[in-house]
């Protein structure tokens, strides 16, 4: 059996471990790096300036390189309307809509009882000092759509239930340019019982 | 618009610039990497300690962390059979064969006129050297069964023509597995000119 040398092996298998890469792609990644090595070495050099440097932003989770993220920092923002997503890279296709102007919160993860992930895993403390402290009014949930997300706006809202909170969660519906001949039928009939007058 | 702070937007931007990595994917990779912080200094250590100690074998030309990788120094080998693969990773897949017992020659890349690579731009000189000091008597060319894999075969061949090496490639087919119907035809007629007698 053919084998990597064994600093080749570590740089697949730390490839490996990443979400979405699988051994061949890590093999490929990691030979593509030592191939290519001024990249590389630039890279490993970018990964540990970063560690250094990037922190989460002390209110809303996020990345950031200063104690508050640029949103929470931005007074112009209204801070009493919080929407919550799952992971850092969920705020740009929501701030690229330009429908919203409140702040968000990052929990980076949701709720899986499969994967033994509990709200302590994730950042829900955080969120529930927020709500605590800053004369929080509403919260959005934007989590994906999935049994997990679902999961965990349930455990949220029971949690929130006394707090005199507008709590709501993003519309499921058709989503624009698809058929209807391949959306599925919890879509379906969530845009039915959901139908817009016109 | 939403930016990210510009040491992630670095890290983002170095797993963009990797094959097989899309912008969205490059951007989860890095957040991700800066979430499990164990993991991301072990993976730039492994990258940088990688870049120090692996180096290309100075006869076949793949990764080794001495100067001739393991199937070049063993002795037990066939030095004269020379199987020429495009990259690192073709190899492991034909030793799983057991069907080789020759050495390697790794070419790092293959002719692309359209992406302006010439046969100075991989490793065919090192290959001519080889093949001109070490007795060599064959050369099997096992690259991809693409245009640019047969334009870098043709190249070769030419240059080697006069050199009374047996000159061989893989054999173009039905590869197992497949069916008939979903079969390109340039493989099935590729398969029929080379039909085999039963």
């Amino acid at each position: 059996m053919h084998t990597f040398p064994k600093r080749v092996q570590a740089i697949i298998d730390g490839f490996d471990a990443l979400p979405g890469v699988g051994p061949k792609h890590a093999t490929r990644l990691a030979l593509y790096l030592l191939d290519h090595k001024d990249l590389a070495k630039q890279f490993a050099s970018d990964v540990e300036s970063a560690l250094a440097a990037v922190a989460f932003c002390k209110e809303c989770q996020t990345v950031t390189e200063t104690e508050l993220c640029d949103i929470c920092s931005d007074t112009r923002r209204d801070h009493a309307t919080i929407c919550v997503v799952a992971h850092v890279q969920d705020i740009e296709p929501i701030e690229r809509t330009d429908k919203f102007n409140g702040v968000f919160h990052v929990l980076h993860g949701v709720v899986n009882p499969v994967e033994g992930i509990t709200p302590d895993d994730i950042r829900t403390k955080e969120l529930l000092a927020r709500v605590k402290k800053n004369g929080v009014t509403e919260i959005i949930f934007a989590l994906d759509a999935t049994a997990e997300g679902e999961a965990t706006v349930m455990y949220l809202t029971k949690t929130l239930r006394d707090s005199r909170l507008t709590l709501s969660k993003l519309a499921r519906g058709i989503p624009f340019g698809s058929n209807i001949e391949y959306t599925d039928e919890a879509t379906l009939s969530s845009a039915l019982d959901h139908r817009e007058k016109i």
